[in-house]
């Protein structure tokens, strides 16, 4: 039941999802309720006054991607990365550079600090070097830190970076080099229009998608009040496996890691210990077709391994 | 139903007790059978060959015990420490030396690592303190490392050390000092009798004392393969809550407690995440009278708080 936009439906598809004010869950809706992006653009003016952007300007994003080798995937399309299509309201479209083979792989998770301890970045590229070993794609923020080192230790078998701004505005400076890296070796995704820049409050949506991605979130080190902790609490309520590796109580850099395993969160040590709290493999299939979109759109599911997995369900009860 | 024994009685109680392979659980046997120690040295010939020591060995421990401000506690004595007497076999005698009025106090044994690292002792110590300011006695077993630093941060509020050996053993020669300032502040116990030396194997039943008078087991720092490893779990078995403090993925001396942790222990980082973990007070109240000799015969219970605490039951389900 998934299928491949013709390029004016990808047009009208983009126009919907950026129009302002129209959120995924608003464009999921519509989308049901008129059956095509391109019948309710036309409805559009009866129910808002919010203007679509021109057709013109999408067309150029579309060509501005193509010549930079990367496409724009609808959460209709066989391509796009079936846990994400799982959601409540997936992103609409999710723009892609680099081996988007990659984005169909079971994927893991690996965040924390910015401002981790050498011990934490050690930690955090051994573990991502062994997932990758054991066939786990690794998704991180490509933040400074704990990101870095995550993509660093999978790049030869396989990262997913997901950024908060356009494709064309990869961030911090500081791993522009490691960005062209994953294009060549991995994957670069990202829902932010292109040319886009990165603002504070797009980091939440970014969050989302890496642990939509992802069976599972681990937090390598993070402070109490930190975005990785809220990147964490954000992946228990969509169904994902929250894991957190421990440090010493003096060490205030570990304390939000440490309050995760509190309230439920794996303990894990290695990648060994993130594969074999996966559980049974219930949770690990991932499905070769995406969900047909009808089935995202009536159902309105959440991928619900929670049921299947006692350490889901601890995760769950517990906050 | 408490009583407190006459010289002779517990001349008696102590022959039966150091009897050749007499262990507590048959001492306890033989007392309900024959209602009396003194009957079941009667009858001891008839159904063992095994030989009680001479009355006047024992009486001249009694003296020792008494010359150096000690006592040989009985378990059905009312200064027994009550939570020791709701094990299924409790030591039939405990030497005491010190204030015997801590041992009615509720208490928490904090364990760990001799060879710990700094971090490891500045934290013990730490939350000894705390847990003293609480209002919580802390149990170790004065070894080297962790234990040693965990009472002397309790020295003034009040601790109790587990000797494997006889109170006039202590045992390491470093903590001599230790043992000294324990004696005038604290109380020093002991299953064994007057002059032993302590063996490796004294050692199982000394940490089944540091639990037995605890409510929780705290195990700071521990290795793979360790004896704090042993008594955490024989104390899980006893029915008391364990707890551990994290260590950093990459430092060996953490395992052994981040491995307590994934087996369902609770991650503790201070004295309020310990009181918090005892929850609703159901399992803190300690009895002002020891268990009634014959329940704790005739029933054989265990302290079950199992059922009342949702940590306990935890714990117990996944081990």
């Amino acid at each position: 039941m998934t299928r491949t936009l013709s390029r004016p439906e990808r047009i009208a598809w983009a126009r919907l999802a950026r129009t302002p004010r129209i959120g995924p869950l608003t464009f999921h809706r519509l989308l049901a309720r008129f059956t095509s992006a391109s019948a309710a653009l036309e409805a559009l003016p009866r129910i808002s006054d919010a203007k679509p952007p021109d057709q013109s300007r999408i067309g150029d994003e579309l060509d501005a991607l193509e010549s930079m080798g990367a496409r724009l995937l609808a959460c209709c399309e066989p391509d796009y990365p079936p846990l994400l299509a799982q959601l409540d309201a997936p992103p609409p479209l999710l723009a892609v550079r680099g081996d988007v083979k990659l984005l169909k792989r079971p994927a893991i998770a690996l965040i924390g600090a910015r401002e981790g301890s050498a011990a934490a970045l050690m930690l955090a590229q051994q573990i991502a070097a062994d997932l990758g070993a054991a066939g786990y794609v690794v998704v991180s923020g490509m933040a400074r830190g704990v990101d870095a080192a995550a993509h660093k230790g999978a790049l030869e078998t396989g990262t997913v970076a997901v950024l908060a701004g356009g494709l064309d505005h990869p961030y911090p400076p500081q791993n522009l080099k490691l960005h062209e890296a994953i294009v060549a070796k991995g994957a670069v995704v990202s829902e932010a229009p292109f040319g886009a820049v990165a603002r504070a409050r797009d980091f939440p949506r970014r969050n989302s998608i890496i642990s939509g991605l992802s069976r599972a979130v681990v937090v390598i080190e993070a402070a109490l009040r930190s975005g990785s902790l809220i990147t964490a609490r954000a992946a228990g309520d969509q169904g994902r496996d929250v894991m957190a590796a421990p440090g010493s109580p003096l060490d205030p850099r570990a304390r939000g890691s440490n309050a995760l395993i509190k309230q439920g969160a794996t303990l894990i040590e290695s990648a060994d210990d993130i594969i074999a709290a996966l559980g049974d493999g219930a949770c690990q299939r991932v499905r070769s077709q995406p969900v047909p979109y009808s089935r995202i759109v009536t159902l309105n599911r959440r991928q619900d391994c929670r049921k299947k997995s006692p350490r889901c369900s601890r995760r769950h009860q517990s906050t």
